[in-house]
């Protein structure tokens, strides 16, 4: 059997390729793009945290993503007496140590979904995986969100996970209370992942990375030639202000790289390029 | 010796007054605005409280100011559990009674400051009163800065009460720890305040109101018609991010408005119209 070392370290290798996969997906979506601007290229950039650990933001501009990062990171630290009580096994010890990897899109059209991509693994005197994936329409198309459950759920089944259970905690999870409102048409949320087994565990992980990185590009390969009039924009800056006000008002991601001393623009480079509040 | 009930009255009556005269002044900005845009005017919509009271908001969308609202209020029921702890006096009793007058501008030119002035009477066991006034330049000039802290000084000064320490809570609240940067360049900031006598305090709070309404449009005509390049309207919508951020993350009044069942597009009438993210 595996040492946690090695699966920590299986982990980070992992996201890393992940990550890699990723940015040549959607550099392909925007190679592919009919639009006549110019298509984007990622740009990376490594940053390093004070106390241990950094990371690297891989970050595009481009004609069908008017911004799309994917970050992953690496860091260990202490939690603070506040965040201590808070998590799994750090009130017995205080250190951590975590590898994750973080996708978000915010596509120009308002006729392509926003999406985002989360796993991550997290040691403290106890260890677990995290993570989800979930698409935000402006305009939701029934087969865009069928087709993105249906990927969810088929990575779910493989391997013996609750689809169900992870689908509610999505729609939970992102949700504006204030607004009485969903952030978008949900995805999956898990966390505290650990049924026993970090292989089977793990397994499910790089599944659910696996099914994102067929779904998403797919949808937006569908929508992305479409062309969109001033009020559909309109109405995609409107709708990222209330991911705007998800991210800042609940997000425990943001929440937890802010307090822990990560990387303001990698945390924060979730946020949407332009916005607008009527 | 008037009554509380009095105070409470008098307090409304004032801030509904100031109100119709910030309106007025921005209104007339707007027409002595030399752009080819039209000039904006206020609307008004009155929303009810679920739980007791209500409020007007007004908002105007005009070729000096893109968006400039000023809220009044008057609402009253019960705190939660969890706020009760937070609140002077709500421990002995969760019943609670607040007025109050907040006014945000975001001007369309980058050359012309953002501004935020709010005043407020609460009671629950207790009473006192809050507020402040700050500018938020996106390129700061020295003698509007030093202007906008002379007439705030100057009320401070005629009422008696401790400018510097009042000026150095704004810089301490409006202040974003995770960029360590500040929202703006500060003004004056004041909570709890009870001095012993209402009538001083109230005479206090309502010279803030006339001190900004004095101070900011006098700003505004100095900037409001000279011209900006696209480099420069960057630049604001960038400015304005970090003042979503601080709305967001760490404003009181807008948890308060949130957790405390306030009309939404009244508490979050505060954000940008238009805003980016780099």
């Amino acid at each position: 059997m595996k040492l946690l070392a090695e699966w920590r370290e299986s982990a980070e290798t992992w996201f890393t390729r992940l990550r890699d996969r990723l940015c040549d997906a959607c550099e392909a979506l925007e190679r592919a793009s009919a639009s006549a601007m110019p298509a984007g290229r990622f740009e990376r950039s490594d940053w390093r945290r004070e106390g241990g650990g950094g990371g690297t933001m891989a970050l595009m501009r481009g004609r069908v993503f008017e911004k799309v990062g994917v970050n992953v990171s690496t860091v260990q630290g202490e939690f603070s007496e506040e965040m201590r009580r808070h998590i799994p096994g750090a009130a017995e010890d205080p250190r951590f140590w975590a590898t994750g990897i973080s996708m978000v899109a915010h596509p120009l059209s308002p006729h392509v979904p926003a999406a985002h991509m989360n796993t991550r693994m997290i040691v403290t005197t106890r260890h677990w995986f995290g993570g989800g994936a979930d698409l935000t329409p402006t305009f939701p198309v029934d087969e865009d969100t069928r087709d993105f459950h249906a990927a969810l759920k088929a990575a779910c089944m493989a391997h013996g996970k609750d689809h169900a259970r992870y689908k509610r905690w999505c729609d939970e999870y992102f949700f504006l209370p204030h607004r009485n409102e969903a952030r978008g048409v949900g995805g999956i949320f898990f966390d505290y992942l650990d049924d026993g087994d970090p292989a089977l565990d793990f397994a499910f992980v790089r599944a659910v990375g696996d099914a994102f990185l067929q779904i998403y590009p797919a949808i937006v390969t569908r929508r992305m030639n479409r062309p969109w009039t001033e009020a559909e924009r309109r109405a995609l800056l409107i709708k990222r202000g209330r991911y705007v006000e998800f991210n800042l008002l609940y997000d425990r991601g943001t929440a937890f790289g802010l307090k822990t001393g990560g990387n303001v623009e990698a945390v924060l480079m979730s946020l949407p390029p332009a916005v607008a509040w009527p």
